[in-house]
């Protein structure tokens, strides 16, 4: 079904070339599971779908979360800052893993006192059997 | 007291043309606050103070958070995440708000059906007031 409004208009899209950054947080617990970016097509299809589309800068092309894990994020609720050029997505996370590593969250590395990072999680899956070539 | 290790040599300046993106998290509730970026010394100044310091793109110069409102950002902990580009804060919110609305949150609007937002959230001070020219 078509909105009323375009959501996406209320977005600034230019900023950052044509992309907007993304946060996927965990809709039950507060997490946050990662960072990434979308273009208008991105945010189009995520909101006509309720599951998250990316745009991967590495890759230069949509990338619809999950595809190949198989890991997809089903929205719950979506929110844009005060200068319309970040959306925080509230999400479920299906095999309970955002991050490319198989960890829960992308932000598994803690500032420790003297400068190192403590690693403070570990895979949840096997990358190497996840992300087939 | 210096530290061992740098810390910043785990993160990816380079990316985003010397700046990464950080994301300010109400350690105490997991509500996302904001949104902005750090450059090397915005980085370098938070993990030495334990007051969070940004880059500011609009006004292209050091951002002291808090530096006009009052409004700190005490660092409870600090994470970064799997490709070195975004850094986690975990902070309490001096005066409650983060936003230069005097929202507690820049995410206070919500996406309802039909494409258009909700503002889910008043003003905690009048920004008028608190940034005087």
């Amino acid at each position: 079904m078509a909105p009323n409004s375009d959501p996406k208009q209320q977005l600034d899209f230019q900023k950052g070339n044509g992309l907007v950054t993304a946060i996927a947080q965990d809709d039950a617990t507060g997490d946050i599971m990662m960072v990434a970016f979308m273009n208008e097509q991105a945010f189009d299809l995520t909101v006509e779908t309720g599951e998250v589309h990316y745009w991967s800068r590495s890759r230069n092309k949509l990338w619809y979360k999950g595809e190949e894990s198989g890991n997809t994020q089903q929205v719950k609720s979506m929110y844009i800052d005060c200068d319309g050029d970040v959306v925080l997505l509230k999400i479920e996370q299906k095999g309970g893993a955002a991050c490319h590593t198989g960890r829960r969250s992308c932000f598994f590395r803690k500032l420790e006192e003297g400068g190192d990072y403590e690693v403070v999680s570990e895979p949840l899956f096997d990358p190497k059997e996840v992300y087939k070539k």
